[in-house]
């Protein structure tokens, strides 16, 4: 048996099915598993990262609304609930997951759109600054509302590479900062590889360079935690789909700091956040708060799903979450080694739990063939280029036995595939 | 009795509840009323223009989402169907309620979002003018778009002031547009006053000076028949939680006519939005046709009711609810003329139905204090500063009974206020 860093006494003995029912009747948070609607034909789901399982509640909550609110309350509801949820439900994110004061967070966009707001914004509170660092593993979306802003502004971007044992390091990003660095953009947790960035150390060098800092925290929210006030952070934005568990193509959150809001405005000038929405008025004057950095109606439906799952949260608090999810992640590696590396998978995730995220991505040639097979047999990783499946594990929804049952297919699925043999 | 020119002769006998229940008696679309959810304490939902209520149809596929799709699909309903909805619903609201062949429309993001897109991409496709016309009773979001890119870029507002009794007319358009217009910018259906444009005339106008056109459609699409593709309209951008039914905050529609698309692209460069979202690569490329104007993860859960609405809609057909809604418009202002009127109400609304939206509009004095009365007893319009009232009438799901039943109450409400006495 392959030995590994990852690897723990109690999951060192006996087979791996029951290795892993030895984690889960010890797994302090398995009772939160019931909170999940069931899924009757997937055995293993790993793709917590990309989209999380829907809770009960939320089940509920979707059941409920159209006749309950909707259909009960009309245009009603926008003043008695609907209206401040895009603040309420960032607050609670902020509150949660965030480590960030009220006052901040805002729900509402894509996160797309959120990034090319906050990015707009800080360009413009660095005028005399037309540099932006950004590496080149980060998520496709941030790349590309970069480069589309750099075009528009004549701006420049300086792109590191992750190193590929430590991703992106405080030391590479002292490497390029300066004084024509308006902002810095990173992924706290790396989309692919799961790198965890050491993000207080290099928002401090990025500080220290007098630029500005976004963190793209999609990977992050909801399983790793976050710091954002602690850390001086001054922008961030993440997906609501993944480990907040909003459901397909929820809107994202964004977060701008209390001490930044009054001088930044933002490009995308709609009603929702002016200073007096139902004036009418004949000028744009910006809210005076975060609400500043809205734009249009607030996506209500969207905004349903996650709340169920930021109870959870809270109940369970975010240290026990990250508790899990490297107890998970770890389980996850240990049983890659000892089933998958003989048969040449590599593991592209770190080694060091302290620098990891919640998913681990394994490379394979044979990988882009073997997942519908998997998928068909209800185990489901993702898929990412050139020949990654990335195991996304959700702490308070994803079980030991579910990462065992979903390597032990993996190998069967390489032993069976010609290309691998 | 006070005569009006909207007054036909079904309407002119009996009390204005007999005349109410001979309408809605006579109303070819009458059975469609039973497809929405009931609102128990609403006894009359003059709204429908702000919010449009819930089909059973949508409260069941709420109910089902989680537990059959979301949860039982996971991540693979992207691949399944999700993937391809901002496309499939924009094609079905292009042909259902625009008068748009397939591949011009996408839904996604807010109306505030897409009119921002648009408006930056109309900029670019006309780099020699500077130009943007638009009327100070264009919506506010409409207008702060507009002041922010025109600040943005160096752009100039020409403003148009809304004629009292013709709203922005072909003529005021005519005597603006100029070698110096890049865009033109109006409400086919203004959403205070509920003035209906001459779209098709004032597009030829436009286009006769070389400039593109973007029409708002938030207050007709669903209710006023129009025909993108026979006006050659370049632009389009509108609400679907209006008279489409997709619940509060339901994400947007755009429409980009075909011959544009090779030549315009947007600014928010998102990964849904480029040419191979999941190749991951290194650079940008916007994808061939009309996903190009989108940019982050589809609002899966936000398409979800619109779809249902859609349904009855095509099982209607756009001529016959704009008959009944020149009939409930008709019948309302009937009515306020018998009723409101004598007290002191004047009608901002157009009297002659061509030129009239899904909307009238009453103004008088003491309607902000009523309005709270009104919503307290089910009576649910609603109210736009600074002193009018908008019965938005909804063709599928409003009465003439409703109509009835909340002119009187207005009424009611009215003689009880003090200031209006």
């Amino acid at each position: 048996m392959t030995s590994s860093p990852g690897a723990s006494p109690t999951t060192s003995t006996g087979s791996p099915a029951e290795r892993a029912a030895t984690l889960d009747r010890a797994d302090p948070l398995a009772r939160f598993r019931e909170e999940f609607v069931p899924s009757e034909d997937v055995v293993a789901y790993l793709d917590g990262n990309s989209l999380g399982r829907p809770t009960r509640a939320s089940a509920e909550r979707l059941a409920r609304f159209a006749t309950e609110h909707w259909g009960a309350r009309l245009i009603r509801g926008w003043d008695e609930s609907w209206y401040g949820l895009p603040l309420t439900v960032g607050d609670r994110i902020g509150a949660t997951v965030l480590g960030a004061a009220p006052g901040q967070t805002f729900v509402g966009d894509s996160t797309t759109v959120i990034l090319y707001k906050l990015v707009r914004a800080a360009l413009d509170a660095r005028p005399d600054r037309t540099e932006i660092v950004v590496d080149t593993g980060n998520f496709p979306t941030d790349r590309f509302v970069l480069q589309g802003i750099a075009a528009e502004r004549g701006a420049t971007l300086r792109w590191l590479s992750p190193e590929p044992d430590a991703g992106v390091t405080p030391a590479q990003v002292a490497g390029v900062v300066g004084p024509g660095t308006a902002l810095v953009v990173l992924s706290h947790v790396a989309y692919r590889s799961g790198h965890l960035a050491d993000a207080d150390v290099i928002t401090r060098v990025a500080h220290d360079a007098g630029a500005l800092v976004l963190w793209d925290l999609c990977h992050s929210a909801g399983a790793v935690p976050v710091e954002l006030d602690a850390w001086g952070v001054d922008l961030a934005a993440g997906c609501t789909y993944k480990y907040l568990n909003g459901g397909p193509g929820s809107p994202a959150f964004g977060y701008v700091r209390a001490g930044l809001q009054a001088t930044m405005t933002q490009p995308i000038q709609g009603w929702m956040g002016s200073d007096a929405p139902f004036e009418m008025g004949p000028a744009y004057a910006p809210h005076e708060g975060v609400r500043r950095f809205l734009s249009g109606t607030p996506a209500v439906v969207g905004m349903l799903a996650m709340q169920d799952m930021l109870d959870l949260l809270a109940e369970a608090g975010i240290d026990a979450v990250r508790a899990k999810s490297v107890r998970l992640t770890g389980f996850a590696l240990d049983l890659v080694d000892e089933l998958l590396v003989p048969l040449g998978v590599r593991v592209a995730s770190p080694r060091d739990p302290a620098r990891r995220g919640s998913h681990v991505t394994i490379d394979h040639a044979a990988f882009e063939q073997v997942l519908r097979r998997l998928w068909a047999q209800g185990v489901v990783p993702d898929f990412r280029r050139p020949d990654g499946l990335r195991l996304g594990l959700s702490p308070l929804s994803t079980s030991f036995t579910e990462v065992q049952v979903g390597v032990e297919a993996i190998r069967t699925a390489l032993l069976d595939e010609p290309a691998s043999a």
